[in-house]
């Protein structure tokens, strides 16, 4: 087989034993440990067909793998699978302005392509933190959300067309650049969010919006959830542009702010806002209003880019991390409405079991997101997969999605379903075996055995 | 097989016979002749279940049925088949402001639940002509366009869960109100726009939008398309409220207000647009821009409601219709920029086989949408026939997709070829087979056999 995958390949395109970088055995949540068989590296749509090609015919498993930021362990090779590098497959192809359409290649690393957009007068309306490294086809296998999620909807929504290869090498290809096509069955939205189960993206249409203008930033302290939901309501009505809207339940704020070297609120409230949206009257009507109504009792608009930073590093909360080695960060999704009883009932639990526990709560509320920031000082690994499946735990009785963005790869794939049925479980099951029924595509990853 | 199913849906949920309306036969394309062997009508989603199973057992094929105002023959059943209608399914659910969400079962007419919407204080962003008898359900079945794709998208844009029941009764339920959910494959997506032919869509969660402003609607007069281009990239950076850009060739507007009792504009320019956006300076200050660059040579901004109804008249071309009986319309998606290489090409072609054909364009061009409105005086069948096949030829040449919004039901299966490619429709099939081994439910749409 590697005989045959170096033919097809070239000697830059399979790297073996010790010239397989030790990057390869692990994404960012820093729990992989196995180096694969081989590190694949095809430079080519047809190259990726071949290298699938030869290894379903030896029935040898493929990972594909983008930036390796991912957070949900689905990159992960385990020791006999090969690794399939997208980075070599890389480079913006075409960037049409009349269709708002760039034509993108799924190893280009997002700030590259973000990049490319903005020379030519457009936004890509992809943004996470990871930009720096992840890719176009990471992010779309995960289905990425990230920093503009609430004005122009996760990756999957800003994807008009797609080309990908299935486990035998067969090559789909629907690179559209329209926005309307009811012709069958849409391909684009099996693959996002697949994390490499269904297929290797290799190539992608992603959709461009305008150049946003000038942005306002104002940091917000309000009274209760309650509050909370009607800023909001009132946000969406009245600012069209409204483009963030994220809310830290004051233990998350005064946790976070400790560790800064600035203070921005020395008493923080029981909630606090950060809101974003085009600058001008309509944001200060509606600061003006809330203040009124009672719905804020202060606001802070920042003066200065510097300003709005200070504002968002105490959302970020990097220190934090640094601070609290082991912090434990959840990612879940659940009705807006019922957030606040949600934080409530997961710190509850969580500290029932853990009563030395620090839980603190802070997202992007008006996608119905929340974080849960756990920290149980010295806790063994054991301990830390009972946080998790206690969290979870209350997620499902929510009815709450275990995943809002980073996936479900191998580290959440024993809390499936909590958030999915038997039912779906055996409909996703069937879909994997009709797309790749030898099951040689990131195998073990998403789906529980 | 009859007893089973009026034991199990009570008299009023199982007709058959005299008793099955003429209704069952067709849908609004008008191409339906048979009658199905029953009439199913359940009221629950159990009720659903429970029918699609007894079918299932028997080996008998079952035709979803919503409004019936698809033009693609996708409801419409052949001798033998059962029809399942989802009109006893009805009624909007609950509406949850805070996470902008309407939970609403499939039957649900959809301008039932636009008023539901709107008494709640917000918009249900799909709407289209059809609005008074098309139903939720086949909305989603057919990923509905219509009139607000511009600024809200197609109907699977808006939709944040799902529940549907597979051809042997599984209830699959994704009922979930979270903008955010990466727990494995997106079933959504899956069931919007397979028409029928994966399961029967039973209920939805369907997102709101705040409701919009004031509308301002301006009548623009253009040189040439690459003027029309031009006013469309200023109007999308400068208008982030814009909700219409409907443009017209010269012959479709001439010929379209020859049918109307008032004239717009006495001698009409080579394009028309209407556009649509947020009234107020912003509009004001793009027209006066574009007039200066000679993007637009005239502007007629209306100064009533009834103004606005007149230019959307001419746009509408429903006299026309009346006027022109056997008018084709076909409604295809092409590269935004290429759109009028397109008309030419597709007029040259149509012209070579038919010299008296009368062949104009107009459409949603923001969307890469356009329409051909065919008219060749006393044409047979088999003519319409080969009127379809030429221009779908020339939308197959130019990459575009044979389908923009109505689907492909039975009317334009013969020509899926010319927009998915063999590998596309291998993949289908293969989807379909995973979710339907038997082929029962809707057989023969959307797949060429
Ligand atoms: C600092 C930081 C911030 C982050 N912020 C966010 C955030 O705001 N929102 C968010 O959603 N995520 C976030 N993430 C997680 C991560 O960046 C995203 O999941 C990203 O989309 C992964 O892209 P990648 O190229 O690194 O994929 P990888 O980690 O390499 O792979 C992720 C998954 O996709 C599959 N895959 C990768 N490329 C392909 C391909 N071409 N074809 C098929 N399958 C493929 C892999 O098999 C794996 O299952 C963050 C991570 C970090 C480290
Ligand atoms: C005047 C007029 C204007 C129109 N304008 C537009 C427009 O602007 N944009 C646009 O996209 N379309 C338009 N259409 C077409 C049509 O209205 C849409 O396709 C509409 O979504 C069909 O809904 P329906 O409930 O009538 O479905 P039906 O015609 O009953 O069925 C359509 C398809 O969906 C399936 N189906 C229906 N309900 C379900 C269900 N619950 N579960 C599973 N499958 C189901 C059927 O089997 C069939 O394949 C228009 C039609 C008319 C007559």
């Amino acid at each position: 087989m590697l005989q045959d995958l170096r033919a097809a390949l070239g000697p830059q395109g399979c790297l073996t034993g010790a010239d397989v970088p030790e990057a390869a055995r692990s994404d960012a949540s820093r729990t992989g440990h196995d180096l694969p068989l081989a590190l694949l590296r095809p430079a080519s749509v047809a190259e990726v067909s071949a290298a699938l090609a030869i290894c379903h015919r030896h029935g040898v498993a493929v990972v594909p793998q983008g930036g390796m930021t991912g957070l949900a362990g689905g990159a992960q090779p385990q020791a006999g699978q090969v690794a399939l590098s997208l980075s070599r497959l890389a480079g913006v192809e075409e960037i049409d302005g009349e269709a708002m359409a760039m034509v993108v290649r799924a190893g280009t690393v997002l700030e590259v392509a973000q990049k490319a957009a903005e020379a030519a007068g457009f936004l890509l309306p992809v943004d996470l933190g990871a930009r720096g490294s992840c890719q176009i086809g990471g992010n779309i296998a995960t289905n990425a959300g990230g920093l503009r999620v609430l004005r122009d909807g996760m990756t999957r929504d800003n994807l008009l067309g797609i080309e990908a290869v299935l486990a035998d090498g067969t090559v789909l290809c629907q690179m559209t650049k329209v926005v309307k096509n009811n012709t069958g069955y849409d391909l684009r939205h099996l693959f996002a969010g697949s994390e490499g189960t269904l297929g290797v993206i290799t190539r992608a249409v992603i959709r461009l919006r305008p150049l946003p203008g000038p942005r306002g930033t104002v940091l917000a302290s309000l009274p209760d959830f309650a509050a909370v939901l009607r800023l909001l309501a009132m946000a969406r009505s009245a600012l069209p542009g409204l483009s963030a809207f994220e809310a830290m339940w004051r233990d998350y704020f005064t946790c976070s702010q400790g560790h800064l070297p600035h203070t921005v609120l020395p008493d923080p409230p029981p909630f606090a806002v950060i809101l974003e949206a085009d600058e001008g009257p309509a944001l200060e009507a509606l600061l003006e209003a809330a203040f009124e109504e009672g719905v804020i009792t202060d606001a802070l608009i920042a003066q200065s880019f510097a300003e709005a930073r200070r504002f968002w590093a105490v959302r970020e909360g990097l220190e934090m991390d640094a601070a609290m080695p082991g912090l434990i960060n959840l990612d879940v999704s659940l009705t807006t409405g019922r957030l606040d009883d949600f934080a409530q009932a997961c710190r509850a639990a969580l500290q029932a079991s853990f009563p030395g526990a620090h839980v603190s709560f802070y997202g992007h509320v008006a996608d119905s997101n929340v974080h849960v920031a756990v920290h149980v000082p010295g806790a063994s690994e054991a301990e830390v997969h009972e946080v998790d499946a206690i969290a979870y735990g209350v997620v499902r009785d929510f009815g709450g999605s275990i995943s809002a963005e980073h996936g479900i790869g191998t580290l959440k794939r024993d809390w499936l379903g909590y958030s999915r049925s038997p039912e779906e479980l055996a409909a996703m099951r069937a879909i994997k075996a009709a797309l790749d029924p030898k099951g040689l595509l990131n195998p073990g990853k998403v789906l529980p055995e």
